[in-house]
């Protein structure tokens, strides 16, 4: 398979597992499903990493734009890898169940929704282009740990209070496809999570000495 | 000791505990438990990684083979090393509380179950064979939890709700001898297992660039 | 922008998440709050610790400053740039939920509270000294993971029992400021957490062998 | 201070601060005790590793000089120091919470207590010597962590259910003196560990090829 391809495949299988276990915790209403979300997250991150960078969020491939690390001709591909990935989970989700319509749309107000997916987007892109671009971390084994660790935090103190907790565009479509959220909540949620990664992108060349342009 | 058996024990060692581990939580309804279960997966994993490769799992383990990381002949006594370790946990467990039937069988739907086992095994097996296998990751500190927390993943998104939670065919083995689950459904959970692994092996060959055919 | 200036930012960065993520949790009540809190220190110190050395905490500050990582003179810009922070989480917290007045104040008992706040805050100081300062653990993986899971383990064993489970000033500054506790107690923690500082470095000196003065 | 001083002082924190978050963790019946004990241990054994070993527990003492990886003539120390540690904090929390007799005793059954907490020192015991004293995995950022997740795992799937879920003979005694278990049960406990620990030692040597004996 060429390269591109390679890297495209991985994107789709780790958002497919991303979105999976975002859907079954949801399901099943489990208290623990912060972690299992976290969970898979670093894990997808440290398995496919060293393949196509390991961002599984069109947000964080934006910010990886922005910053220079991903090609900018890159990002459609990836995202689109990135939404039929989670697409795809939706999809074998409702075969696995056997039924359409399972969830009933959780409700939020629009200013606390977009601060909260704002901040805690903006909070994981620039955990990734700190501990997994710069040459001071390179090398180092917690880059996946950081990253997950973030999503966690987000999940628990503003999911489901305040938003949907994606921090993630092709999370925030898969939420809105199995009705989670309504529509206009996760449109909501989609330019929040954009606007996150872009300002996040934006700090990191404020704080961080030899970003190359 | 010769250097083969010594792996063979470190595997029946550490399925040992991981099957000890699976059956107190279930026995006491632990709501830790896929914690632990996971926690106890990342600690056997670093402590004989460097003797066995660290699998404690058959589905894992033909992973391995097809990947080329375990010599095929070496299959049938890794398995039967890991299902020992599980069986003597089952065992020990028996006389540790004085009686011999203490489980209830949980019940579940064949194609949630079947579905549910083969992704997370598939997910498990990719995690494997991405993070301690391949070059580009040699060294890293993190494979042992990357392996965990994808049970962890599993266990909390799927377990319990749509089928045991083993992602691995020793484990589903135990949990048929204590009676968490009817024979049938752990022989269905099994065949599972071992598909979830031989396809996580492909996928792994569709997205490494440099596998030794 | 100038080095000096970007170490704050950093400082100010993480600050604003770490508080942000405390009050939302202490705001919706999170079972999870500790995982939560623990979770973005751990995420943050990786973020910044290439830049500005990842303290987050005044008592992290002072302790460094003891023990010779940082410059003395840089503690009060470093102490001012954590506090901005973490008004700054406080003041888009209360814009985010349109109101001013949220939280009733715990109360707590003020011999257990300051045992409690200066014995956690040595103990995440005396961590810190050890895994981020000393040439005998430098290029270890671990130091984000032990210093935030020395706060879970604090928040735990003492936070909201015996006292607010601050560990850092500036994190009780906001604490009072959400009106979590009265003004009395986080004064009372921000005293200890100082003190906290200040007995670790010294036991950081008793125990550590080459200790350049 | 003479550097075998250093190490008893830094095996006396590290066991202090061990105990004390387990007997807070008592004090509150914290769902998340499991974690925080666990977490308190990762930090000291990073905390502490480069200049102690990071032992704070006399079984793993014992394993260490069965190992080769302590010297014999060190153990009556350490363990001293171990001990004195947790006597300490003991002390402490009478003093912080100022009356004396808050806990009620748990009973726990003889033969589980027993195989439990044999069981689980041998986990921990094996895990220590694999991760932590052997060329293969020389420099690794993990021990620390696969040694936490170990009691973890232990805490969760055995402690209160089979036994107080010590692990560690420093533990034990002051549970018993918190009076959490009876004196004979604690006695029980701390036998069961240094049989753990010795077990441990022994199938290290078998299953590890390069043992200098």
């Amino acid at each position: 398979m060429k390269d591109n391809l390679k890297k495209y495949l991985v994107e789709a299988i780790g958002t497919f597992f991303l979105v999976m276990t975002v859907i079954c915790c949801s399901y099943s209403a489990q208290g623990l499903a912060p972690l299992a979300i976290a969970g898979v997250l670093i894990a997808i991150v440290y398995a496919g990493g060293h393949i196509s960078g390991g961002h599984y969020n069109p947000a964080v491939s934006i910010a990886a734009c922005i910053r220079g690390a991903l090609p900018l001709k890159q990002f459609i591909p990836y995202a689109v890898a990135q939404c039929l990935g989670g697409i795809i989970a939706v999809w074998i989700f409702y075969l696995m169940i056997g039924q359409i319509q399972v969830f009933r749309p959780s409700d939020f107000q629009v200013v606390p929704l977009l601060t909260a997916e704002i901040l805690f987007t903006f909070a994981l892109c620039y955990v990734v282009l700190q501990t997994a671009t710069v040459k001071e971390t390179n090398g180092n084994s917690y880059f996946g740990f950081a990253i997950g660790i973030t999503v966690l935090a987000g999940a628990v103190a503003v999911g489901g209070t305040f938003c949907a907790g994606a921090f993630n565009p092709a999370v925030a479509l898969s939420v809105g496809m199995v009705n989670a959220v309504s529509w206009k909540l996760a449109g909501l949620t989609i330019l929040a999570n954009i606007i996150g990664g872009i300002l996040a992108a934006l700090a990191f060349k404020l704080t961080y000495a030899e970003v190359q342009e």
